[in-house]
């Protein structure tokens, strides 16, 4: 059975900046979604944040196994009632993949429960991203470091529970350090972030990085969907 | 340096019901706090539910180095806004100790982002909470087990994030396990789930259940406590 | 690609107890492998202790994906050198699949580090297996429990290290508790330590108990396999 | 009561090597007890290889509450029946600091049950060390890194288990990361290591680097001390 993927973006910055365009003609949701569509395991949608209710109704979040999220400039436009339902439905069971920006997205802050703060400089930099877990299913084929000509450097602290799995760690040559592939079982669900892809930069055109990303929508896919969570008052199994 | 207690219950059950008043006539709090505060190692305050802000303002909150918690009924009178400071607080060092029916307080709920639902049952079951992780600081002076005559069933899943540390699984007779005392670290703050102490039962009244709150109220103490969560925009500390 | 799958047997019980004969007439050995034989995804292979080089030539360890290891009596038997050949392929990529008394195996107090000690009894015990991570594959198609009818009675602590992930918890009407389903990642290897199985009973014909086993291997199957463990001097990757 | 720690050194290259005797000139672990010695919480003996029974006599382990082990070029001089005593102290309760090069010592090797391999260099590049967990004991009085002019490179990677707490990524100017100050719970007993310390640099002489060696051995005390490791057949403690 297909994996039913849905690449969510902000797009906004795609709209008004030229450069950006022109690195992400279909958005950044189009370049991720157009890479994943070119493989059978997957049937892949996407959706954006002017689309009405961000293009996340009940519908599309119900039939979603994986969601994959990036926003940077307007993370307070997205409503509060679709941040629950997406938030419900990783409990549910689908997965969630936050990229770069969304660490300070509704949805992935409201998951974490922490401030999700960290240090940031636009410099061109290089970035190594090491895998620290070669054995994880989301480093399948990925070398011992990937390395970006250039990125945003985000640099710890980073104000997240420690990840479940922590499987890159990123380095950057202004001199600091960044746990940038992290696993998270939350519920049903499962969250994978990871920190490379700012807007200016053409990473989500980077092989290895799709390569990431294509792991983590099969490392995150549900292995056992629920409708509610609940919280109930049960009878004992057991004579007492 | 002493630690700064802060003892807070919702403190509505012990006003209207005459059993649980009998067990506990100061409050679960008065119980708690009456315990610490033979130590000379603690500074301990009380606050409820029905004082002003919760008896949680500013002041009492910046002054407050572990902060425990006991609520069941009233969770949601629980004000967003003192919540929202809670949390905060924690992120910026303060510790929490979450009671029992507190997995469904707002503010533990907004720190571990998952619906912390579980399965009940008040059948005056038997409890034995086996320890797991004996080198913990939270199980010393415990043995391989307490025994409690009485305890209302918690049972999993327990909707939590994995915690950093589990320390103690419950065992019910009537074929129920539990993840009850379970360690977080979340921000700079550390926070401990501890399930037992129904409110119809005299657990805290235990004595090995009060060593175990003691133990997680040195434990939870805050290394270092910061003012605000910040999201800097920093220079490279090495030339690129 | 099929995952190659090689079940260990010590195969000393069967041979001289007719009882256990009679449940497992082609050994536990034969029992998993001819379930595990009815995929397509498998290619199965047997081997047991008294084989030359106890069925496990370097030839087997080199094309074995995941080792499922059965032992209990004759743990002292099983050579130290094997030992450290098994040891170095978990390292480098297999999978390690351990079975209820393999607790006390070679093989795997060597990965743990520990004594993996714990408390047992037979006594025809009822167990209820439960679920705490229902997201995991391991858990894939199994319910909020397992419930077996009989299984030998293993109680906390258990001296292991925190399992990367638990899975199940473990419930005895005798009054214990324990993590019974442990996913721990060494090296480039996965390693599922799964606690029911105990010879005198027919848990390894139960089709839930088979189902986590065959969950196991898959999640176990290697991402990457590596020939050496090296500790290479390295050349700078930057100008320094 | 004082913590009872005794510092454990190879004490070789300090006799050999001029400059390394100029740096240490009581040794690495005469630097490292002379600093703790200067506190009344500590009662600090220390041992070396060559006294007999490398200094660690059953008496001077039973009355060890934190063991400190410095090694490098002479790991297989320690003897296996002393790596065992230590082993089982450590299962028993003692803590276990292992500094830098004592990654490949046998007793850490032993305690991990991986081979701790990692990448390495010697070319008197500067070290950043950032805090990752700022609430952590072990980061008590540490701010946002400690760097070092000088230290050898370790890079991952580092094939260890995951370590329960991460307190420490190291960065190098050479372009590589280090997991550098990693707690495991093993057994009663904590370890952490803790990656400087490379004999021709005077990092034990940093101020911080003792600081977080001292919160080290306060966070490893032993909680609860067993005396021997067993596998009980245990009556049920309720009626079956």
């Amino acid at each position: 059975m297909k994996i039913r993927v849905t690449v969510w973006n902000e797009f906004r910055h795609e709209k008004v900046n030229e450069n950006i365009a022109r690195i992400y003609p279909e958005g950044i949701h189009g370049a991720i979604a157009s890479y994943l569509g070119k493989f059978d395991d997957f049937e892949v949608k996407t959706a954006t944040l002017d689309e009405p209710e961000h293009g996340l109704t009940d519908d599309v979040l119900n039939n979603t196994d994986v969601l994959i999220w990036w926003g940077h400039v307007a993370h307070r436009e997205v409503k509060d009632e679709i941040v629950d339902k997406i938030h419900k439905r990783v409990l549910c069971g689908m997965g969630l993949i936050a990229l770069h920006s969304a660490h300070l997205s509704k949805i992935f802050v409201k998951l974490m429960g922490t401030s999700c703060t960290l240090k940031w400089r636009e410099a061109e930099e290089k970035e190594r991203l090491w895998t620290v877990e070669p054995g994880h299913p989301i480093a399948g084929g990925i070398g011992e470091y990937i390395e970006l000509p250039h990125e945003e450097m985000y640099g710890e602290r980073f104000d997240i529970p420690a990840p479940d799995e922590l499987v890159f760690i990123g380095w950057f040559p202004g001199g600091e350090v960044f746990r940038s592939g992290c696993c998270f079982n939350r519920g049903h669900g499962k969250v994978f972030y990871f920190q490379p892809g700012h807007e200016t930069y053409p990473t989500y055109h980077n092989p290895e990085i799709l390569k990431v990303i294509k792991n983590a929508v099969v490392w995150a896919k549900p292995v056992k969907t629920i409708r509610e969570l609940t919280c109930p008052n049960v009878k004992p199994l057991e004579k007492i």
